[in-house]
Order: C-alpha cells, then structure tokens, then sequence
C-alpha cells in the first residue's frame, strides 16, 4: 500500500532478559522515549495500535494488553487497537497505524510492540512459540517439518522436532537443508550471516548479544538443529519498541528535521504457496517495492527478519537483493555488510539485537530511523536514504502467517 | 468517526454450547453465510480484521488466529489483522474495517468475530474474564469491585469476588447497587430486563436461550452475587459472526437491494473517569451521534452491551435514550420492548442471544442489518431505518478498556 505518514520519533528498550521489568514497564519506557524523541506529549496522541504476540500464553495478560499500558502512563479516552500477528505483529500495527495516517484519519498515533517472552518456567516461553502454528491440528508446526523435510528430501526427526527448542528452528533448519540441496549453500554462508550480525550488533548497545564472533566460533558452537547451531538462531528475549506516526501536514507544521516518510507498507498473509521460495515474502517485497516506486537497487539499508541465519539468505532473495540461489554469493561478497553495497541488519538483527516477537518490528522501524536520520554512531551507513524492513510472523501450510514489508525514505523539507 | 461503507452481507452461527465444534469450524460457518448473504465469492475478499478475545487463554491458539481460520477456508494472500479487544474485539475489528473502506483503501472486506469459551476444564472458561483486566495489578479486578463498593457505600465481598463466576459480575453487581442507591431503581427493573430479552430471545432461532421469562422467575431464579440473579447475567457461549463490508461504489456496482450504510463508528479506549455513570459509553455515543448527524431520537432500533441487566439501564442513560437516572422508567414504559418507542436487544441481547465474548459485536451488527433490511420475522421492527449497536469490553480502573458505538442507516439507491 502506497503511504504517506512521517516518523516523528522513535524509543526502544534494550532488548535482554528482564526478569525484573513487567511487560508494562518495558512498553512504557519504549513509549516515553519516542514522545520524548518527537518531542510531543502524551496528551497529543489521537489513537495507538498495540503489537504484542504471547502474552496471552505466557503472562495471561489477554484482552485489553495496550490498555494496560497506556493507563499506567496515564494515556486514555482514544481508540486502542491491540493487533496480534505473530513475530509480525508490531509491524502489522505500524502498517495499519500508516494506512490510517495516510488515509487522513488521524495527525499523530502511537504504535507500540512490545514483548515478555523470558518467564521462570522455560515451558511457558517455549509454548508460546507453539501457538504460532494451528493448535486444532493435531500435528501442528510438525507437519510442516515433515512436508519441508520431503521437500529437501531429507530424513525427517520427529522425535526431535520442537523438543527443548522453538518448533521454529526445525522448520528453518529444513529450509536451510533445501536451499543448500538447490544452491550448494554450505554452512559456512550461514556463519558468515551469523558473524556478521555479530559484529552489527557490537556496535548496537541496545542489541541482546554484543560480542563479536567469527565464523569458525559459530560453526563451533552447541548445535541446536542440523545445520543450526546457537548463534544462528536467534535468542528467546524481552522487549519494547515504539513509533510515533504523523502525518504530512503535521510533519511540516512540526518542523521535523530529518523527516523519515514512510514510503510504503505491505501487510500479505499467505500459505501453501507450491514453492516455499516464492513465499509471501516475495509476494509482499513486490507490492511494496511498486507502491515506493522503488526498487532493490535504491536501497541503502535493510533490516530484515534474520529469525535464522539461513533465514537471511533465503530473504537476500525474495527481496531482490540478489537473484534466486545467490544469497550465499552476496554474504560471501560482503555486500551486506557495514560499508558494503546495501549493508542488512545494522541493529544486529533478530540474531544478535534480539527478538521478542512482537516487539520486534517497530524495533525495525526504530533501527531504519535512526539511520536514515543519520545518527547511530559506529554503525552509521554513509548518506542513507532508503531503508526497508521486513518483518514475518508465524506459520501455516508451508509459509509465514504474515509478512510485513514496509519502506521508509529519508526526506527534506527545506 | 464518520464512516461510508456498506454491509453486504452477514451471517452467524447459533450462540450456544458447541462443544463438538473447533473455534475454526465456528468462524468458517459465520464466514461461509456472510458470503452466500452477500453473493461474493471468498476470492473476492481484499483484507479481513479477525475479532477473537480469549483464545490463547481457553484454547492455546495465540498469535495468528484468523490466518488459522482463514486458510482452512482457502483464503490467502490477503492482510489478515488479528483484533483483540476484551468483549469488544469484533465490534474493533468492524470500526477498522469500515475506517479502511471509507477512506477508499479497500472494496470488499471480511469482519469476524468468533469465540469458544466453553472447556472441558471449566476455570479455563473463567480464567477468559480473568485476563481482561491488568493481571500485573495483584489485586486486579477485585480492587474495581473494591472501588466500585466503596463509591456504593456498600460492603466488600473480597472473598466472593470472583469466585466460581466472571469477576466481571461482581462489577456489574457493584455498578447495580450504586444506581440503586442513587436512583432508587429495583431490582424488579433488572428482572424486567432480562425478561424482556428472554421474549426477544424467544424469537431468534439464533439464540443460545429461547424459553421465555416472567418477571417473577427472574426474581426467583438462583442468585449469582446480590442483586443478581443467573438470567439477569450474560451466558458463557461460543459462536461466530461475521460481516461482508463493501464500499459505495461497490455497493452501486453490486446493485444491493436493502442497502444498509455504515454511518459512523467510534472506538474509545478510557478509565477512570471521575463519574462511572459519565462512562467511555456516552463519550462513545457522543462521537457516534455528531459523526452520524443523528441523534437518539432518530434510533429504530438498538443493540447494546447487556453484559448483566443493570448494564442495560445505565446504558439506556448514557446512550441518550432516556434521561439520567430514568432508565428504570424506561423499561417500566415498554418502551425498549418490541413494538415500544425504540425496541432495544430484539436479538435477545447479551443476556439471552448469548456472548461468545469477541463474536458478540459483530452479531449486533448481523441482528441491526437484517433488521434494517426487514428480514428478522416474529422479531420485526415494523419501518425500522436506524440502528445502534454499542459493544464495551474488558474493565481497567473503574470503566470499560474498549467501547465501540456504531450507527447504521437503510438506503435505498433507487
């Protein structure tokens, strides 16, 4: 979808392990941090749309989970919309924020993701992973391994499958097996994603993980899944993030220096596409691509939803970055590394900055901003102009549950 | 906000005990019946907003509810929104739809709400209502009936509250004894609301409880917590509703006969407002009237919260249908039952239709449209032009988190 909404701020908590923050406080904060970056007060806000994933399963905060943010900053009488939509849900907030901005319905929203995944009993956080998947089938997430597993016409472990880690990790590692089958990908390019985004992430001090690893350290490290092993996964965490959204006419009359204009945004919830390569990924990179009028080859920055290493690659493609079966090549080349061609994941990534699923792709939107604003430090890409976040929850049939896309170009009003 | 967009079609299916159907088999019925309503066929669909409250918590399926939903129907590549609201979820989903189609952003679009709160294990079933208040408050929703007793000047029940029943009657029990107190409504004027709707219960096959009531066996039935009664509080239910939206030029295009026009819809998060009688309902109301350009006097016919039947009477009040304090004189009159002034529940309400809590908003507007196009037989209101449907959900300080009133108008493109 075509958009026109502006970024005026943007706040985002550390993401970690925050044993001693309640869901609330670590949404607050986020949210106190991007009025103060907009420099705009609570009372201005005209409606928020609230991204969270699992709290309904691991903290049993269902129902009303925005409300009970927002009111204990003091922030009522306004429309709360709380979207859920997987790993996508917070990006899937700051689409509809966008369309509603866009639309003129609004001059200032708020979206919010945030996350609590970190909770005394591991089976809790691990259970929330699985209701990402179809409860009512008996299977569930298994069945898609074993499908991916025929695909890549590998053996398929379904004693193993889910078993003291995410289901999720099965399933990229299938997909890993498959890509390395059709491309003659080898492990070591997945490394390479995971080293490289360890070195982002050094430079983030609002990433999870900031030590730096190489290659071999992350070949070297405890296996989690054949091919995965640890650092190519990314790491269970909490966290929140926050976007205060205006629109144009508000944007001038602010007087916004740097203004970061949100391009497009495409929300596509998809399944069962024959090829898994040609995912609803693709499907919504092409939408928002044609909605921007842009294209891969204007892009100077991407964050991209790196929930495995191999996850990375198979994106490097359906995102245009590289053709069909080259991400290995484009990892190899550097390219997408700081001070490569179009450097990806600068934050870290969800491998290193985290992933506290529905806080992660505001986090995105956070990240872009900052870069497009020119003002992250150590990780700053020269003269950035286009970014784009990509950000996918979920899974059904073969496929994302949901995928957002969104483009965001720095602007000038002056 | 002032809406534009037309209902197509609806269907539902019959609230009740469904204990041999899944949440997904429930949505794809109401889904199935709103298409062959509409005469679209699902390919057609351009977005869907899917209203569920308590399924994570009931049944364990988070994060990607309606994708769930929707692909078992083979309904993809769309954006799916999942909308979660306390008892306000679907009626949500439906003031975001109608939002995105007024502003031109999409022709033809799905609203559901679905529900299944029934479970083997029954505190699963109460634990729903336990999550729509802030469960991180350890006293939670026993401090509003706290507040709620003191403003009544009555005695706390702190070991009653919430026991072997939704907290949420407690509450409304509270709210009850304050309008008692300064109003001097009766109990009777309760017993008379749920008996009114167990009449219009009576004729709706969709119903989830069709024998009719007298007064005196409302009095007489077993009490839940004083003044309450077990007919005078909303039903544990499942079920699904759903609604096909399209815009005008659509809606031209279709050439619907019995057009209904969506003329506003407004969605206000709020609490702690000084006065609970000065409620988030009649901000709600206030905004929906200007936006419509209507006012109480235009309603033929309304569909509003009756979550308990004292909720009924403080929302005649604060829905302008009647003067402050005068809602026991507005049941008395007959003036809210079929063939009064202005018929109010003809679906049975709450109390009698049933309140599968996120499908219950949709269902107004499934009940308002067929009554608006004439085709609801026995419960008919002869001429009827203007409906109200007012949905609130969830409880945070001493008032709903989530309200949404909606005013839909009979056109004719003739």
């Amino acid at each position: 979808m075509k958009m026109n909404a502006y970024v005026a701020g943007v706040g985002m908590v550390p993401f970690g392990k925050h044993l001693d923050k309640t869901l609330k406080s670590l949404a607050g904060q986020a949210i106190e941090l991007a009025l103060a970056d907009a420099g705009v007060d609570k009372s201005a806000l005209q409606a928020a749309w609230m991204g969270n994933a699992a709290a309904g399963v691991v903290t049993g905060q269902e129902m009303i989970r925005g409300q009970v943010v927002l009111r204990a900053m003091g922030i009522g009488k306004i429309p709360v919309v709380n979207v859920e939509n997987a790993c996508a849900s917070s990006s899937t907030a700051f689409q509809q924020a966008c369309a509603m901005v866009t639309a003129g319905l609004y001059d200032i929203v708020l979206v919010c993701g945030y996350e609590k995944l970190f909770h005394e009993d591991k089976s809790r956080s691990l259970g929330a992973f699985s209701s990402a998947v179809d409860v009512e089938d008996p299977d569930g997430a298994i069945n898609v391994v074993k499908k991916l597993a025929e695909a890549a016409g590998e053996p398929f472990d379904a004693q193993g499958a889910g078993q003291s880690r995410s289901v999720f990790m099965d399933i990229y590692a299938m997909m890993a097996k498959k890509h390395m089958k059709n491309y003659g990908t080898r492990v070591e390019h997945f490394a390479m994603v995971a080293a490289k985004n360890s070195f982002h992430g050094s430079l983030n001090p609002r990433a999870q993980f900031r030590d730096v690893l190489t290659v071999e350290q992350v070949l070297q490290a405890r296996p989690i899944v054949d091919p995965l092993t640890l650092p190519m996964c990314s790491p269970i965490g909490d966290g929140a993030a926050a976007v205060i959204l205006v629109s144009e006419r508000k944007a001038r009359q602010m007087g916004l220096r740097n203004p970061v204009r949100v391009a497009s945004s495409a929300l596509v919830s998809g399944w069962d596409f024959e090829d898994p390569d040609d995912s609803v990924g693709a499907f919504a990179a092409e939408q928002a691509y044609a909605a921007a009028g842009l294209g891969p080859e204007d892009l100077s920055c991407v964050e991209l939803h790196d929930a495995s290493a191999p996850s990375e690659i198979q994106a490097y493609e359906y995102l245009g970055l590289c053709g069909r079966g080259q991400g290995s090549e484009l990892i190899e080349s550097g390219a997408t590394r700081l001070g490569g061609r179009v450097p990806v994941n600068t934050s870290g990534g969800l491998l290193r900055k985290g992933h506290p699923v529905g806080a992660s792709g505001c986090a995105q939107i956070v990240e872009l901003t900052e870069q497009l604003q020119g003002r992250v430090g150590g990780r700053q890409v020269d003269g950035a102009r286009v970014g784009l976040a990509h950000n996918g929850g979920g899974a059904i049939g073969l496929d994302a549950a949901a995928t957002v896309v969104s483009i965001l170009v720095r602007e000038d009003f002056s």
